[in-house]
């Protein structure tokens, strides 16, 4: 993944994840001076570089002069979720999607609700790229993701920890009914065949939106934020 | 604008929307040639093609031997919006949205909620295109939408009308400690800019959502997903 421009390279250096590597202008001064001093004493190896090197590797084309290379996203441990103030944690699960879009936006509606963390499964799940982080506008960033093997670990985990489970789907109980404070968890579809059969026979309760039109749904993180917020209101 | 396919073909010959012209395949016959037998019903002008033709004009690359060629979207006049029992009427303006896909989840959301129309203005902003119709998972055919000189032509309307205008804004007042009931018209704002000075002066309230993260913004259709399910849920 590539972070360009000097301000976030900037913010990059001050945090622990790894850069494998950083391209510099020659002759970097000001700003470009202070990275190149503070990569050398992150032992972060820099390659000097001419501007038609720089717009070569650059994705923005707003390089400024440095391009860091980091490497993949750091996921934190599903254990790592569970911090917090018991009795208000609250994470969201997702089942299955698999479009960059949504995941990004569910990113954002995540970090936006003050959610503790979002879970992905390893497969048949979109995963944290570069196009996912500059769709969730930064928020991947943020907010903690955490992988696992399947969702239907997590959930049994989620469980052991004291979580309530939430499926959003149709033909559940009235959402504007449900008690979303404690300790809770809510879990969103894939775009095709939304919860699998095992999750929503997992999930404590099963809730849905009220749907007045013909169109028999709502987007992803749509009807994710929706209730996000909704367990927000209620958690004030 | 285009519609393909035996199915939605039929669905739009049922409707009055004016059909421009027919492209069938030679040889109809079955649901081919009953599509035929209607259009000669209405008075639509039928074209014979054969299959290589057909291929050129399809979009989708699945006409099924059929496409329609329909009139621009049929927009609603500002008026037909104040339909609706006095005191539960729920409308929707769009104040510089310009990115399709916002306007077509917009739309769905419009829908899904039972918003009794959306409002657009006719310049400086995204239209009912195909492909908003396609990106609104086909909500756009079910929600009335009005073009209008400017938006703040329509609130001025809707305030005769006695509407209150809610604008969806940061720096605003609480969203949950709202009065979100009555006659009411949501405004949202433009992936830039947000709302305009001006429509932002005229509305009644500014209403915010609130925000836990860093990120220091919603996406606009989920933000109004939001706030119209808030109003939803004070309406039931």
């Amino acid at each position: 993944m590539k972070i360009e421009g000097r301000n976030a390279v900037l913010e990059l250096l001050k945090t622990d994840k790894t850069v494998d590597k950083l391209l510099l202008q020659k002759g970097a001064e000001g700003t470009l001076g202070r990275i190149f001093a503070l990569a050398r004493e992150k032992n972060i190896r820099v390659q000097f570089a001419d501007e038609r090197a720089l717009a070569r590797e650059s994705e923005t084309r707003r390089h400024q002069g440095v391009i860091a290379f980091v490497s993949e996203y750091a996921y934190a441990e599903l254990s790592e979720l569970f911090a917090g103030e018991r009795g208000s944690r609250f994470l969201i699960l997702c089942d299955g999607v698999e479009d960059v879009h949504n995941l990004g936006s569910i990113l954002r509606v995540a970090e936006c609700a003050g959610a503790g963390g979002v879970v992905i499964p390893k497969n048949k799940s979109a995963q944290v790229t570069g196009a996912v982080v500059r769709i969730s506008e930064g928020a991947a960033n943020h907010v903690k993701v955490a992988r696992v093997p399947g969702i239907n670990f997590a959930v049994d985990k989620l469980k052991e920890e004291g979580f309530w489970i939430f499926g959003l789907e149709a033909d559940g109980e009235p959402l504007f009914a449900a008690d979303l404070t404690g300790d809770i968890a809510l879990v969103v579809g894939g775009e095709d065949g939304g919860l699998s059969a095992l999750t929503r026979k997992k999930c404590d309760k099963v809730l849905s939106l009220p749907l007045r039109g013909k169109v028999n749904s709502l987007n992803a993180s749509v009807a994710l934020g929706i209730a996000a917020y909704e367990a927000l209101r209620q958690r004030v």
